[in-house]
């Protein structure tokens, strides 16, 4: 049986790293305990706390941590009719804070996950790990089978051609989650008590032209890359749909990823997940996406951005666009969603108003 | 440091697993302790050893164990003129092993790979987890961040289409090796004391659509699906290059898989790989390699086979027209190389000629 961390073994001394260049984006807190147990590593940083429900609940952050929390009233506030496109009662409403940060990069987890230990017993420091991660290159055109080439003790094995050896910026490092594994809601039914005890010691690109489903829970990007991207979606209160928020920016930023030649990578850190949500609560939830994705995902794969995309801004239109032409015919819901995502590019824009040394995203300077 | 598993460890009782279905495919033994130290895993299967060198010297292979040999002679014999495709002096002549073997399943290893030991300190049965590897489905249109969702204490993440669930059959298990890694001459040079001591607990189906570097150091396959397609090039005595004989097979096969909707697995089992061979010797064998692979990557990433390629036969005779007609300006030796490759699919079918209840590769019956 796993296990995570005690806050003793958490609280080992930890040296900050990027402190003044990564914001931590955290959904409602409804657990006490959370920033406790994550005070060693997450005290050098700013968080942006976004309350996902009734504004007048206040939500109570222990002394010693610098942050910064959002209601839905300042959410209507700071964005006026823009708010439209931000989930209301829904932990999709976080994106809310990758567009208000002013940081490089981003650091987002949920309130039920917990520091969890690695095979030797001692405490994942996860945000070192995703910064390493973000702070290395992808290798998304060839496949490496020795894993991440540029970890420690690791390299591109015989037949991995030099010329691919430089890799592609990583934009986004996909963390995973011992103990509750992060199943849909038939799955979570059909198998109550199955858990993730295996520690897999790996970090590794996901190919170019390969989809995959980003879960929300534990992940870190690199927001002047891929930041406008990572759009969370209309879900919760006044939707059909929940629980597809992360998956729905997971497709985005996999195709527009790939198309800027930018990396998405996978697998460490872990961090030790304690609490299955109710699996028929998420049935509800997900019951119409999982119709959906059997159209939405095919339509991701084949989804192709002209070469005048050359922004992630611009990419991110143009996919809304395929959305509104290609996906309204599932549901009128994807029309409502594809203007949505024209809004959140609006907003981004306004609260991230290009400046005079800046380049385009997914180029380096 | 990882070091090898002990006899007595490795001796543990085995149960045999599809033992009438299974060959071990070995190029000449030079290491007489490789096959004890194997005897508790191997002993229950056949063994084709395939000499590569020298046909008047002869191999000791210790009681107990079941194997036919063949040296240059015999292929000569057998084949005939079209023993021409067979390499010689090189460990590329074991795919001769492949051919006139009569079993579906392949496991083919190198004499300086002995038993590894998983982190608790077991000895890895390789062939057990081979085995596992190619009885359950690969999953190549869309990425599991759990790993392999067939494993025990593993299963779909949420976000995952159902309608992928099912799977492809399996035509290929890629294992890997602690200590010394498969790294090419020049990582070699650079990195002479570098091992891999990071035992990763997982097994990954690599996306359609992604090349990757095999190494036939330590691989199974599922002849009946992909056998006619594991043909390991003129490698050696006479040729240009060496330490290509795998890559070349493992561009081959990942083409054909995707082609035909089968995958290719990769991660565990590992082997525990006891001696560099010596990186000048290497240099000189891959030296044309690293150039010619900068241009061959490309050729197999862009190769489309037509509809009408049903079988691994067909799919491999269109591959050697194209190999011929945009790789032979990179070099005469591929215009060798893709008349070799015919001349082992006539050779193969000789040898293997269909029979009445046979189905085409690729298809389940």
């Amino acid at each position: 049986m796993v296990e995570p961390a005690t806050a003793t073994q958490a609280a080992a001394p930890v040296m900050p790293q990027l402190k003044d260049e990564l914001d931590i984006v955290i959904p409602t807190i409804r657990n006490l305990d959370f920033l406790e147990m994550w005070r060693p590593f997450f005290q050098p940083y700013h968080l942006i706390i976004v309350q996902d429900g009734d504004p007048s609940k206040t939500i109570k952050v222990p002394p010693g941590f610098d942050y910064e929390l959002y209601n839905r009233n300042d959410i209507n506030k700071i964005l006026g009719p823009k708010a439209s496109c931000i989930s209301f009662k829904d932990s999709a409403c976080r994106c809310f804070g990758y567009m208000v940060s002013k940081k490089k990069y981003i650091f987002t987890i949920d309130d039920d996950c917990f520091v969890a230990k690695d095979p030797s017993g001692k405490a994942v420091n996860a945000l070192e790990q995703h910064i390493k991660n973000l702070l290395c290159p992808s290798t998304p055109f060839f496949f490496n089978t020795l894993y991440d080439p540029f970890r420690e003790g690791a390299d591109f094995v015989r037949g991995y051609p030099f010329s691919l050896r430089e890799g592609v910026p990583t934009a986004v490092s996909h963390g995973l989650w011992l103990n509750i594994p992060d199943y849909d809601a038939p799955t979570q039914l059909v198998k109550p008590l199955e858990r993730n005890t295996r520690f897999v010691d790996a970090v590794l690109t996901i190919p170019k032209g390969t989809l995959f489903p980003m879960c929300g829970m534990n992940l870190a990007f690199d927001r002047d890359l891929i930041g406008p991207a990572m759009y969370f979606g209309l879900m919760g209160d006044g939707q059909p749909i929940g629980r597809y928020d992360d998956m729905w920016a997971g497709w985005c930023i996999k195709v527009i990823c790939d198309h800027l030649g930018l990396g998405v990578k996978t697998g460490l850190p872990y961090i030790y997940h304690s609490k299955a949500s109710n699996p028929f609560v998420n049935l509800r939830k997900e019951y119409k996406g999982i119709f959906w994705q059997e159209e939405i995902i095919p339509f991701f794969q084949q989804a192709v951005l002209p070469k005048e995309c050359t922004t992630v801004q611009k990419c991110y239109v143009e996919l809304a666009k395929q959305v509104k032409e290609k996906l309204s015919k599932v549901d009128p819901y994807f029309d409502k969603l594809a203007d949505a995502m024209v809004t959140w590019i609006k907003a981004w824009d306004e609260l991230n108003p290009p400046t005079a040394g800046s380049v385009p995203n997914g180029k380096a300077a």
